[in-house]
């Protein structure tokens, strides 16, 4: 039980090291001790809006220091925080802000029509934007000065391969461990600095906030990922780590031509699926440390890790777990896998998810004994290097963002003239996959107007690009639709 | 619960890291693998002498690759290991052995001596050599994959300011918690390499044995210090951190002269009590970094550390707590004192022991809601800046051992001519201080025959260097003494 309270984070970072540099965001700097004042005055803002300790809170809040701000209020005040990604449409958002039973939700101030529409179809729920809230008068925050590493800190939605997207609890101690796992094997120094162009909301970005305060680093904020300010930051703020998709990535090589990125710059973090070998050699080329990861919402971040020495001899392969994590491959019983034999990807780490919110079954069903099942197929080599061959099956991962074909298809049936459906992805130059969906329709209907339907319901990266109109789905006895096919058919086209 | 297990930590790091060096000792240069596969065998070996999982073990072992291998072995095993003081009279060993119940005893070829004493001594302890460990056939060891964090890795003792030394039980999640603490505090980077001549059986020493494997670092192991062999080493190994005790320091920055330290070491971490002014002078001169620190076999390390940038400008502090850890200042009420007002120090955080061995009463006075009490007095700044006054108020600490007053006093008084004792230290040029005795006797007796007497039943370094004889003790309405004026009494010789 000792173990498991801690000084508050940002508050304990602050008075160990309250001169040392926080957080670059545009034109600002903020010390840690600034990054606190601000913090504290904010939660004291979020009590007088009367948000009490222990609730959970929506944030649909963009890249930008008033989120840090915001996010740390929360932990300050002993708040769960869930994080909403911001491409969501409204209906997506009020699903899941039932889902959660927030008390309340901020927002940015952008989103007034977002806010509106949420109003509409919650019932109890109250909202305020950022501008509003930063107007009030502040209380007396009752701080937490420790936390507790068994606590929620944080709920990330994440879809799986049927039904609907599933809250992922985040403890401090998730962060904490997968920050320390990190940090031991990637290494910290006192002059290293994270660059932050991925989502906040995502976990790739709000790990490394979680990392900044641990580690007393500074980190970059960028609003979004602009290839030239990521270049000239580089050098600028002097970033030694950046973490990246393979999207990212490609562009950054790209921009840079001939030159380099400078000395100090030590780490590309990967993620987001494996990179293309044509890529990783232009990185080997230009002397860019690429350091390929495997990880997900529910391991709070990389899990495993390849080191650049690898990149090129283990060609693909994601690495080796973090020192507090394991890995394990499975056969369809459960049975540990051979070398090089492929099976389920199953997980187990103090990083790990205690499991989804108010999802008891769902829970159950993807832990066993402290294992978690990935749903990913993969195998490990002899000297225990993994491979990853496919995630989730049926997972499309597009520009960082995933995408369960399941959602989708869920959202397609709901138009009346859609019989059935069935959705894949293909490969895209840009982002890397981009879903399709083949449609079995039972009267007229066209493309265009099922593109508008689903802009109506889901993000816009997860609208199909494409609709193939077909007379029956490929379905096997059991009427489970068979996606390995749907994917054939996408490689004939 | 599942923040609790964590894989085995020598197994793991041979697993994810193999090639890298973990340690020097001598001419010999071993990887990860390497040690895993001795330690294996010699895991083997014990298994076979009959050590079973779960037992206290006894080791008796001088800094030796071998006693690496052992104490590995043991935590391949699941067995907690009772670190003995060499430097132990056959007496105070024998009584550390039955206080622990070990069921047998490992020991240096050298001490055959002490190993026939013990075995007078004790009834069912079953003691073995190294020499004829290694001579042992292997069984197949039980490799215990996984460890607990919460389970008992170690044993140190230590003395109070009263009574017999007590067995401070030291968990993984002790020692883990204390390597990442520190990593998050000094950094940790893949070029690192620790520089161990303090003991092994220090915790001093045990934790750069604990953060090698955790870290994937290596570590260059000295049978003792040499000040010629460490400035040699810092060069030839590309030692970057030390851990030193004041004079061994002295002694370091004496010999170098004019010469400087290379520019990779960059953390000279003090233990052992407050550096006098000049030493410090003489180190920013040097340009050596030294961080000065305040921790105890409790903490499982330092808890506090002082960065070199304070060195001079936070002059005596020994800096603030680790990220994990806290700390606070206490008056006799047990209230927290003012910024600046002296009391006693007490601490918390994830690296302090659970408690005594058996000690069920003295675990519980010095435990409340969590926070251990030091019995060191000292204050924090404005700023937060620990100041240690006083060491256990009796605390004499002479060459990075700490002697206990009170244990001597117990030992003078079991002589027929001894009626009352009275122990306290001295300034010392070389250990720092020394131990001194006032003695009211009640037959004759000489200062050579009380030497003697004190040999037998002490570790040398525990005799008192002089024996002044007096009437009567100073002592309060409540008999206590009053070790205060003893040492005027001193400051007056």
């Amino acid at each position: 039980m000792q173990n498991e309270t801690m000084p508050n984070f940002l508050k304990n970072r602050a008075f160990l090291t309250p001169e040392r540099t926080a957080v670059y965001f545009k034109e600002q700097t903020l010390t840690f001790k600034e990054l606190y004042d601000r913090t504290h005055e904010t939660a004291g803002q979020i009590q007088a809006f009367g948000v009490q300790q222990d609730q959970f809170v929506g944030v649909l809040l963009k890249n930008h220091l008033d989120t840090v701000v915001i996010l740390f209020a929360l932990q300050l005040l002993g708040v769960k925080a869930v994080i909403l990604n911001n491409r969501l449409s409204p209906a997506e958002l009020v699903w899941q802000l039932n889902d959660s039973k927030v008390a309340s939700l901020i927002l940015e101030d952008s989103f007034a029509e977002i806010e509106q529409e949420i109003n509409q179809q919650t019932a109890s729920l109250k909202t305020i934007t950022k501008e509003r809230l930063f107007q009030m008068e502040a209380a007396m925050p009752a701080i937490k000065d420790e936390i507790c590493l068994s606590q929620i800190c944080t709920i990330m939605y994440t879809s799986g391969t049927t039904g609907n997207p599933k809250g992922v609890m985040q403890t401090y101690g998730n962060h904490w461990w997968s920050s320390v796992g990190s940090a031991l094997n990637l290494g910290y120094t006192k002059s290293d600095c994270w660059l932050c162009s991925v989502p906040l909301f995502h976990i790739s970005g709000f790990s490394i906030l979680m990392r900044s305060v641990i580690y007393g680093m500074p980190f970059v904020l960028h609003e979004r990922f602009d290839v030239e300010r990521t270049i000239a930051d580089i050098s600028r703020k002097k970033v030694t780590i950046m973490s990246v998709v393979g999207t990212m990535l490609s562009r950054i090589v790209e921009k840079l031509e001939d030159r380099r990125l400078p000395e100090h710059f030590r780490c590309m973090l990967l993620g987001g699926g494996p990179a293309p070998l044509p890529l990783l050699q232009a990185c080997v080329k230009k002397d860019i440390p690429v350091f390929q990861s495997y990880g997900m919402t529910e391991s709070s971040s990389q899990i495993v890790t390849l080191s650049p020495e690898y990149s090129l001899t283990k060609l693909g392969s994601a690495g080796k777990p973090l020192f507090p994590a394991q890995l394990k491959i499975v056969d369809e019983n459960g049975l540990p896998a051979k070398a090089s034999e492929a099976g389920e990807i199953i997980v187990k780490g103090p990083n790990v998810t205690p499991g989804y919110l108010n999802r008891q079954e769902a829970t159950e069903e993807k832990f066993h004994a402290g294992w978690f099942s990935t749903g990913d197929i993969g195998y490990v080599d002899e000297e225990g290097f993994l491979y990853v061959l496919d995630r989730r099956s049926d997972l499309i991962i597009s520009g960082g963002e995933n995408i369960y074909p399941a959602e989708i298809e869920a959202t397609l049936l709901a138009h009346p003239a859609v019989a059935d459906a069935g959705v894949t992805g293909i490969a895209d130059a840009k982002w890397g996959q981009v879903p399709i969906a083949f449609i079995v329709k039972n009267n007229t209907v066209s493309e265009d107007e099922l593109q508008q339907f689903c802009l109506e319901k889901l993000a816009k990266y997860k609208v199909p690009k494409a609709f193939y109109f077909i007379e029956m789905l490929p379905r096997n006895a059991a009427k489970k639709l068979l996606r390995r096919q749907l994917r054939e058919w996408v490689a004939d086209k």
